[in-house]
């Protein structure tokens, strides 16, 4: 057995558009949590790599530690992509600075984060949206399946929808609606002008379009509440999947999350919990919770 | 007046998978009918030109006619994007080998060809979708907004919709549908590898799935039928939109076109005429209505 004396522990959220690192010592008592650049590795490789290191070398200097110390460091890194065996094995392969790094999915430490590592499901709806259920040591996805075919409820499907509602009423072949003048608005085009704004446009530039979403249906616009309820009516039966393996209850995380609370069915709504922690507190869960043998082998 | 005599006239259909040219005499006689590589402007204007151009020589050649004779030529040149400003400037930049080069939509010409230059309206529905109608020399444009927000009921949004119809079935989210192992055995993938197969994909790559949406409604997929229903209910209110401005009939276009006829309304089918003639011809119809003097200043 290798002894704890010394160990540090660090808990690596990695995402597209941030890296968040909480360090704590062989306790487990928070040391230092920091906030670095995106790192996506099914994006960008390298930029992942950068800022995993960046995040982890600010979190040591937050903490009054040093390069040094690198070695000292068991790392728990939960990443978007790495569910795709070539991403995950282009990232095992990294020739990482630390003692140890164990990698898994975003999902799964937003979930071990949510449930304080107890069984549970978390239905994480941002740009993307993705469900995932661990009972039992064993997990299970579902969605997440990306932009423009997945991801229902999502932000980006919402702004899609809501650009196709918009189209349709500048066409007149579809009902009137405030999301067009609204987006006229958000994107600085008028008419036509629309289709140049959105050609090519990712994901996240949809995205940025749902807050008119759920603005408009607020409002009592009746096209921004029909895409509503019917990304309601995805994450319903979404939920009942989820519960249907055995657990009483899900969190909702994500940008958009507690804006659809209201939207979901009862029995959903019912069986929805406020998350114990955040994604880092579930990364830092997972690196402690390795086998200490594989720590001690690659240490 | 310039004289009409050793004049020839040339009607060019360009779009993104091919271009046709048409050649006839001065007296409107066809000479001679050739296809060259993709023309649209909008993807990539070089080779737009090099096909518009190889098409040209292509049928001078095959009329027994040489180089140059280009500046005999009158050519009329539907293209898809020319409706995009800056697409149209950069194609009336072109110092072209004609005698006169007069630029229309792609969508134009079809028009001018299914009525033989009469008013009247048409629908196109391919890769994309379109409806178009012209009356008393005005013409008015629906849809034809793009991949993915737009385009609705064309080949690339019925993949599209086949394909998160198959994703849902797949994750036990939706029903059932047979568009899950014939998209699988189109694909040569499986399961969750549907989603590496369509990263990416273009919206040609959709339209490819769309005659399985075809064959599945026809064989009592109800998830099939209701996304072909979902379809035509759209191009019964887009046709109706264009018969609105005064026209009786309208004909459908494109390489669904023929597929979805039968899930037309009744009061739509009734007003479906059939092409006179091709977009290509539609083109020389163009080429040979335009001014005189215009012509004669240019040549």
């Amino acid at each position: 057995m290798t002894s704890d004396i010394g160990r540090l522990y660090l808990g690596i959220d990695g995402g597209g558009s941030k890296c968040r690192a909480l360090l704590a010592d062989a306790s487990g008592r928070p040391m230092a949590s920091v906030t670095a650049g995106p790192a996506n590795p099914f994006q960008d490789r390298a930029q992942a790599l950068a800022s995993i290191e960046a995040a982890s070398r600010g979190a040591l200097a937050q903490a009054g530690l040093g390069e040094a110390d690198l070695s000292r460091v068991v790392a728990g890194v939960g990443l978007a992509g790495v569910n795709i065996p070539s991403v995950y094995a282009a990232m095992a392969a990294w020739q990482h600075p630390f003692a140890a790094l164990h990698l898994t999915t975003d999902i799964h430490i937003a979930c071990l984060g949510a449930h304080g590592g107890e069984d549970g499901a978390v239905i994480v709806a941002g740009t993307g949206s993705v469900g995932y259920v661990c009972v039992d040591g064993r997990s299970h996805n579902y969605g997440a399946h990306g932009f423009p075919f997945g991801d229902k409820a999502s932000g980006a499907w919402l702004g899609l929808e809501a650009l196709k509602a918009a189209l349709l009423h500048l066409d007149g072949l579809g009902p009137q609606t405030a999301l067009l003048p609204r987006i006229e608005g958000a994107l600085g085009a008028s008419g036509l002008e629309l289709v140049a704004a959105m050609a090519g446009a990712s994901s996240r530039d949809y995205g940025a379009l749902a807050p008119l979403v759920l603005e408009c249906a607020d409002a009592g616009d009746p096209v921004a509440a029909a895409i509503l309820a019917d990304a309601a009516g995805y994450l319903d039966a979404l939920a009942r999947r989820l519960l249907s393996h055995g657990v009483s209850h899900f969190a909702l995380l994500g940008g958009l999350g507690a804006r659809l609370t209201n939207w979901l069915a009862a029995d959903v709504q019912a069986a929805l919990v406020t998350p114990r922690g955040q994604p880092d507190e579930g990364a830092l869960r997972f690196a402690r919770s390795r086998p200490q043998a594989r720590t001690a082998a690659l240490g």
